[in-house]
């Protein structure tokens, strides 16, 4: 897509007319050093309405597992994309929860990926202290002032900073140094399962092919600063394990009184012997047959792994997770090579029988586990649920149903690739000593774009900091108390001079992809 | 309280007047046959205002488990009392959900105790085919028409065809043959923690010490129409186990993202691997380390099992149940007999984590199974609670609490007891063949009238059917299509039979207590 092309579409909208005009005339400037000061005043001018924005999104929550909002949120994302500069937006049918494909036609030389998500994960408010969709500035004491809600840190906050990053630069007039190919899908938090249709479909993966690498936003510090360049993520499989009396064959067909226990058999019962035999006698080590051996961590891992702990505190991380000890009581630095290359069988919930309050003398038909496992190289997805599987035939219960809902391969990017050196320029030059990070040890589906046909790097970048995942009282520090940790308009600025160091004319030589 | 007491009580109820006089009139003929046609045609008359009445009551849904409707739930329980004849109603407050302690003095040389109970268990109405308080009458074909709601079985059908032939003998100016002393409690459902605050109150102890033992109205009828006379029932303890990282010193504190399961420990996999080693590798057996070893059964207990099961369906309480085979593939007779001697331990409910539609990718910090416990002699309920924490301590689990919530021992009763002799005796007068059965597999709280002080006879009456106890769409018979099943009028006849068989003057002379 060309430069015209470009200024025809944007001319289209009325409220954008101004804007598409300056941002041509920036074009003609492209090579220009970009003036750093005047996007930081755009920056902070437009604090409060990227902040506004940011709550307003967090506001329409997409929760695929639930059935919530996709087209809402697919057609949300589009609007933030359109009003962010991209010419072409599109929401893309995937068979599942709509994807929202989008190009930013520089005119630059070098094209860079964009994988965002504009889902979040279930919430339950009862365990929030700040509404979960209200996405309140709180005082968080050490810290600052953070947004809360959900979705604030994984992955709107960080997001909506990259957006407001592209905005900075047109509002200042600034050339954007590279041109962008977004692709964010709707159902990363129940395990990507329609990824595939969203990222290769002909024309996408073909725009994709064009970049030097994928990444995705996000606030890589710490609480105390410190900032991780992860070099990849462990792959992930969610599923149910379901013992069912039908299946089964034995026990009841429906809830029976628990006086029955006596005489007919209990698919709760199994469901716990089944699980026995899946796990060590501590529940820390995956004991499923033929499950594939996890590769040693290289020396360079080690080396990444022990730099980035000991830079690291073991205090906070113990106090922030609420852990007294780590598995086997690990020292800090072994506990981190655990986590970094150890596959996992984690129990996400159990669910059976009568759940609410008190007891009900029942005896469940049906019984389950929802099970998560992370996987690391060679373990693939599809090998990891084979195993599984086998060892369930193998071990007499092959009547428990293994229901995948979700899940893809571990995913790796070298550190020599361009996407990564620029990150590491960009933070060096901010004082920052950056830490290499092997694999994290959550998951995302990078495979789609490290693994054939697209075999690009992909990586996540940004400065800031969040945390609550997953959990009640997620958050995204707006303002920070501490000079070493960037709020949210310094997020911003990391991903500004991130663009501008993938732009360097230079840059193109001093690595690879 | 005397006859005359009784009289000014009555009068003050405008509404019963005349109907106080005609029962002060029927009192004098206490010793003649009563005129049988006349109750049954009161009973006809006001068979729909009885289903009416029980509708109202099965729409006051008690709780204990969910704290729901006791004040109200013990008030109407109270009005029924009061509206059936009983002249003394009172509540009684128990330090849980109150109580009710009601007496009806007929000046007959005859008392009798009545055992009720107005709660019922928890149910969702997404389960329900027709909604749980609508009590709707429902079409179930091979049966006839039945009421269908919570409770409509267990125990309010049967509790309301009692009172409803107090209501006949009454209208129908006939002789109450016996007195009745009533206790009825709200805490049923969760495991009678209160009841002997009610039963063994000094006044309400020596007001039941002169009967001649106590019954609790019940269906006992099954689907085909056969009759079973329990002389007991198994004890239960209900409880939680509950593993929680703070109590453990090992895991998370509150749930923490998944991927951490490769360093931190999990609260879930340590409720699983404790569980696993409670019970035999099918589930079936205990295997709690000094568990009490059950009593045998007796010849005779093994001979009323055998004369029982070969009266009983097999094929039909497969299909009610939808169990396709008994534990271990045992015949019919042999499941019955596990069934009344084994005791057992019953997984109600797991619940743990992320319990909702799909998954979320928590590592949780604490994990509860629900279980239930059902006894035998000599097992007591503090005994069965006793081995289970010794075993948990031995196997390293002394951290997973084990919160009682409910239960009692198991409570017997002999067959020779005029309470039973009389059931007997109206049931043979029918045609009817009575089996009897050693050992109820579910429970109730027998043993406060079985065990010192009170040490009395304690049984279950009456004719009718139901089904779904604790499960959904619970039921009580009203019209039966099987002339060998008894519909609602059919079993408020066998109350009126029955206590005048406990009534005859002969009858204290045919056996003892």
């Amino acid at each position: 897509m060309g430069a015209s092309d470009f200024a025809v579409r944007r001319a289209r909208g009325r409220a954008w007319k101004v804007a598409a005009l300056a941002l041509m005339m920036a074009g003609a400037v492209q090579a220009a050093t970009p003036d750093r000061d005047a996007i930081q005043a755009q920056v902070a001018q437009r604090h409060d309405a990227s902040v506004k924005a940011l709550q307003d999104w967090i506001a329409l929550p997409s929760i695929a597992a639930e059935d919530l909002n996709a087209k809402q949120g697919a057609e949300y994302m589009a609007k933030l994309a359109r009003e962010a500069g991209f010419q072409h937006v599109e929401i893309v049918e995937t068979g599942g929860k709509p994807g929202v494909y989008a190009t930013l036609d520089a005119g630059a030389p070098t094209t860079v990926g964009l994988y965002y998500m504009y889902d979040v994960k279930q919430f339950d408010p009862a365990e929030w202290s700040s509404p979960p969709l209200e996405a309140r500035i709180v005082d968080k004491p050490g810290l600052g002032k953070a947004i809360v809600g959900r979705g604030a840190a994984n992955q709107k906050g960080p997001e909506m900073a990259f957006l407001a990053a592209l905005h900075a630069i047109r509002d200042a007039k600034q050339a954007m140094p590279v041109n962008l190919v977004l692709v964010a899908e709707g159902e990363e938090e129940i395990g990507s399962p329609n990824i595939g249709k969203l990222v290769l479909r002909p024309d996408i993966q073909a725009a994709l092919k064009k970049s030097i690498g994928v990444f995705m936003p996000m606030g890589l510090q710490d609480a105390d600063g410190a900032v991780t360049v992860n070099l990849g993520a462990k792959g992930v499989v969610e599923l149910e394990l379901v013992a069912d009396g039908k299946a089964w064959g034995r026990g009841p067909s429906k809830d029976v009184h628990s006086s029955l226990k006596a005489m007919v058999d209990s698919p709760a019962w199994r469901l716990v012997k089944a699980l026995d035999t899946l796990v060590s006698e501590d529940g820390n080590t995956v004991a499923i047959d033929g499950f594939p051996k996890p590769a040693p961590l290289t020396a360079d891992e080690r080396a990444m792994i022990a730099k980035s702990t000991a830079a690291r505190s073991e205090a906070r991380a113990k106090q922030v997770l609420g852990v007294p000890h780590w598995i086997d009581d690990l020292p800090w630095q072994q506990a981190n090579e655990r986590l970094v290359s150890q596959p996992t069988i984690n129990i996400e919930g159990l669910v059976g029988g009568y759940t609410g309050v008190g007891g009900k003398t029942v005896l469940p038909h049906r019984a389950v586990a929802k099970i998560d496992m992370r996987l690391v190289p060679p373990i693939t997805r599809d090998g990891a649920v084979a195993a599984l599987k086998a060892h369930l035939a193998k071990h007499g219960y092959g009547d428990i149903a293994v229901n995948v809902s979700g899940g893809y391969d571990s995913t790796s990017t070298s550190a020599d690739s361009r996407l990564v050196q620029a990150q590491l320029a960009v933070l060096r030059r901010d004082g920052l000593d950056p830490l290499l990070w092997p694999r994290l040890a959550g998951s995302y589906p990078g495979f789609v774009f490290t693994q054939p046909p697209l075999s690009l790097p992909a990586a996540h970048f940004g400065l800031g900091h969040g945390g609550g995942a997953h959990a009640p009282d997620e958050f995204f520090l707006i303002e920070s108390s501490n000079p070493k940790v960037r709020g949210f308009d310094g997020s911003v600025m990391s991903f500004v001079d991130y663009l501008y160091e993938l732009g360097r004319p230079s840059a193109e030589t001093t690595a690879g992809q």
